[in-house]
């Protein structure tokens, strides 16, 4: 049970075991291998009429998934706990609606068949990243998993997590970097951007990143989403709220639409960019090894 | 789901709401009030004849609780996980024996039925502090709960999933402490036994001490216990094994039979030079008082 | 002395006080109001050749700016300490060779004077960020400072150090971000990208990031690199040696001259795509101004 | 310069090198070796009255240390930065009063000199332990100094911290946890009270205790302080003020005079508890080599 002095022995989440980036493919839209998925919507589902507005905002804006939670895993017992089945029926429905693919969060084994029969990406949040036993039974499953890191694990801890999930069968993992717990009282988790490298040099699974909660203020949301990105992230997770101000939960670290729809054109214009970019990096290597 | 800035609005762990210090009756053992309840054993239970030499040893140093894991959360997938059922049935065997009250970590909602069955007090590890499911599962029993601060957890955060057992229905936990997650390497965990003075002026709830995760070295487990017990601990829940060495798990603090009797003798005598103190004290006051 | 219940009231650093971006000039080069002005160069001056060759190296890729420590602080009295004054003299010679700025760091207050006569910009290490009596001595003189974030050091009190300077009289002070202390152990720190944002936001003066010390290997400093650009940095200071194998300190996060050649390419062209896009939202929003 | 990869290898300061404690004599008091010295007074000399009153407390309570600063470290330019040499003379004046050795803060190597003409133990702070160039400083003296612990240092550089300051001539360095920076917010620090056995084990140098910074809280200092002496410290530095209300620094980690006096009982009964407790196992030891 040492927490520190593994020897990094997983096998199944390694680059060694596994050399090319493994890319998921979620109904037809494609995570990994130098994708940017982006996925946004608001940290609770609080009612038909919001969840459905929020789903047209976030498919005019040009995401492909529809992230937020039914089931809300929370510090006090006597907080908003989410609609649960409820704010699955209205995934759905915001689904048909859109098009937009489903990412929801599942707290627990006994909710894991339910959740899965609304969600396209099943999401483990960072409290659970060591609930094993909810690992192996979302890993009994096809259905592509959006493993959160720890707030206190450590990149080796994180990537182990993962194997727990590999090895009981499902091969479809991604990795989600939201901050960690640092001594910094400014903002709310410490976004560690380092980790987009570490795993990539580790491992073959795509990571994408969660600016909302890494930081905890909305202002800060575009800064470090650019930064992911441009750090090599595969897609980015974002809270959007159509009024913020109004948000039962993470609100201040909400955009609203407005900030939303630019984020989402200064995200395309970079990732155009680091594309030609890349390819022009390519056709230097081909043509220095023709001559 | 703010991770700090709570307004601190627990209640039923509160000392406002309970001014009197909780005092839990496990089978006729009293923990809290100034109680000095020691639960000792090994990290897991890894055979019959491991075990029942074990459990001698703790009955002989004069501890009232045998602890012993029959379910392992572990860092890596392929990591011993535990005997399971077959464990669970070596400690009522031992607890038979020696009379031990049992204490062992229940790590999922499927098998809280099952571990209650055996175990006096019902554990709940670092790694799910924070797993509302098995919270409010326990919650609904009656038997005592040891819940574990959580390795990045704040003071709030843990009275918070005290609540969340308590707002179920069962009145019956016992915090632990077992050192946080810091920069520091030399030791396993930063062990903060502040959180004793905290808990004791937040809530009325009983707490104790695990020294050797919370320093990760058996040499430590001695000074760390006294500081424990000197900074007016409940109690402490300490590693013990026939033969480190062979340990299958957190060998390095455990302690071997002869340091854990020097230990028991130090800590009883250290309860007795306490108590004595505290009378003389009440004495005092009420002499004041009379004059 | 309170360390972290600041009410946050510094003055002559606060972007209240001064709303427009602080752009320092450093005999003809500007920093700060979106530059990218990269310092690059190795840990520390080992000998003339070494210098000299490093300089001919960070020339020719672009850099503005040359870095070498000639006074080492060391966490050990039997490291290499620097070659001090000498160091100071190769610094000086590299300059008049290639025009590049020197940038070296002062470690206390009695050689203030005699680094000041050859270095460009001063450099406060992290161990030194809170020596006040040091601070208000680089406070004196008019040359630009560059203070890097004490390692366990909040946003806050890295501002308050600033103000210490700026207080004593000079204002040309550049804040670097160089990783924070966290339990993370897979990288030398944790590089935190937000301070960035929070910087701007909070301050006028320009921020600079030091992706070497920052994740301490040398394959994560380009994508660290190009995440700071993008985050809205105003510069980077980067860790290149002619053989790094053979560097006497740091030789794991310095790059080799293959590497920060490519670095710089990358950069250069993100700086370029980013002001292009900056020029045109300033377009949009005076398009709409007129309508 | 890594900050964690040390091969501790620090030699003056290692147990290995001086396998007996170090027992420091300041005017004739002892610290270290099992000694209980304790080290009482204001944050920082604010008036003549307000000392002189204050160590008439502390000498009344038992107390052989006024503690006291002349000079204050700051995290503001503008907060209260200490009365200087005036501060000194009181202090002085207060040890010619009451016979009280003094400790007091230095805080840069311009004032060494004349803070050690009043002084009999010299205080380096937190914020200093690795400014090298005062550790040297110090270290060319005779006079006794008290090394405080980086708050966001490990025991390997504290150490090494201490190896400055032997290396350069001065053997008399008594060490101080007093607390490090977390993610906890409850407490101002956590207190590493493992770091008393750590020291013991790694080195011979005496160790002592500061529970008024490492909780921040008054309340907590009794507690921490009764952990601290039953964890093996060999004495305790402490806040108090004639009237913690109106200090002009650190009042909510004060002890007030009838604290003090309770506290200074409390530590002298558990002190002779354990110096009985360890001549009784000394005489079995004794014993069984008899037989």
């Amino acid at each position: 049970m040492s927490n520190v002095n593994l020897t990094a022995s997983y096998k199944l989440v390694s680059r060694e075991f596994h050399p090319e980036p493994t890319v998921i493919d979620v109904e037809g839209i494609k995570i990994g291998g130098g994708s940017r998925s982006i996925m946004a919507g608001p940290c609770a589902v609080e009612s038909r009429d919001q969840l459905l507005s929020a789903a047209k905002i976030i498919r005019a804006g040009g995401a492909q998934f529809l992230r937020g939670g039914a089931y809300k895993p929370r510090t006090s017992p006597y907080d908003f706990q989410g609609l649960e089945q409820k704010g699955l029926e209205y995934l759905a429905e915001a689904r048909s609606v859109t098009g937009l693919k489903v990412v929801t969060e599942v707290i627990d084994v006994n909710s894991v068949e339910l959740v899965a029969k609304y969600a396209d990406v099943l999401q483990i949040g960072t409290r659970n990243m060591q609930n094993f036993q909810l690992l192996r039974e979302v890993g009994k499953l096809a259905k592509p998993v959006l493993l959160k890191r720890g707030m206190a694990a450590t990149i080796d801890e994180w990537l182990y997590a993962a194997e727990y999930i590999i090895s009981a069968g499902n091969k479809n993992v991604i990795l989600c970097e939201r901050g960690i717990r640092t001594f910094e009282r400014y903002t709310r988790n410490t976004l560690d951007l380092s980790a987009i490298a570490a795993v990539k040099q580790l491992s073959h699974l795509p990571i994408i990143v969660d600016p909302s909660h890494g930081t905890g203020k909305w202002w800060m949301v575009r800064p470090m989403a650019m930064a992911a990105v441009a750090a090599g992230a595969d897609g980015l997770i974002i809270e959007v709220h159509p009024n913020p101000a109004e948000a039962q939960c993470d609100g201040p670290q909400s955009l609203n639409p407005e900030n939303y729809a630019e984020l989402m054109d200064d995200i395309e214009d970079l990732g155009y960019f680091l594309q030609q970019k890349n390819a022009k990096k390519r056709i230097v290597k081909v043509e220095k090894a023709i001559i």
